[in-house]
């Protein structure tokens, strides 16, 4: 099969996508001395917050940011992770929040210094 | 740029995958008499029970399986969707979510009758 035929079949099964971006970010809580740890008990919530903010007061409809259960590695929180491109980040401060939403979601530039590389 | 170059690219700043595909279920549940209805009221709970264990059962460790929070579009619950490919799927009886296992999951073909495509 040549280049051509697979961009037809691409083009032909693809689904018009709802989001450029979809944001997962977990909002697991467990107690401060829960053996497992959690993203909430690492400070995730202002940092989804911020966001959240970010991303309804400069208008970016293209983003979706929907809230996640547990997904794994507790002890990596707080997590997100955004499709279609499947980039686990850990943000733990304002600033790598605001560098993700210009760099990845404005730009399109992943922010390596943020990437978990997570396997199974 | 050729079709090998772009290729060449694309794995230079492709990550490795945690999961083939990832499973993102609402979980919302509102009360019955809510106007804006819920996953959880359309009656998700014992579906996402269903693929869960199927997903264990059938040791399909390559499949990410998340709860969600609202994705939006209520009204048309229970709602999932899948990524890296941003399929968004309906299912609303048992058979739909084997049908999703079966050939999504382990064949890698959609099962359109049960796609939503939706517009912001």
């Amino acid at each position: 099969m040549s280049a051509m035929d697979t961009t037809a079949d691409d083009a032909e099964f693809e689904l018009p996508q709802l989001y450029r971006h979809h944001v997962f970010a977990c909002h697991t809580q467990r107690p401060p001395s829960h053996p497992r740890g959690s993203c909430g008990a690492s400070g995730a919530q202002p940092l989804w917050d911020r966001m959240s903010k970010a991303i309804e007061s400069q208008r970016l409809t293209d983003i979706g940011f929907t809230a996640s259960g547990c997904l794994g590695f507790c002890s990596a929180g707080p997590l997100m992770v955004v499709y279609p491109e499947g980039v686990w980040y850990r943000p733990t401060a304002p600033e790598d929040i605001d560098e993700i939403v210009e760099s990845h979601f404005k730009q399109g530039k992943r922010v390596d210094r943020l990437v978990m590389v997570l396997t199974r």
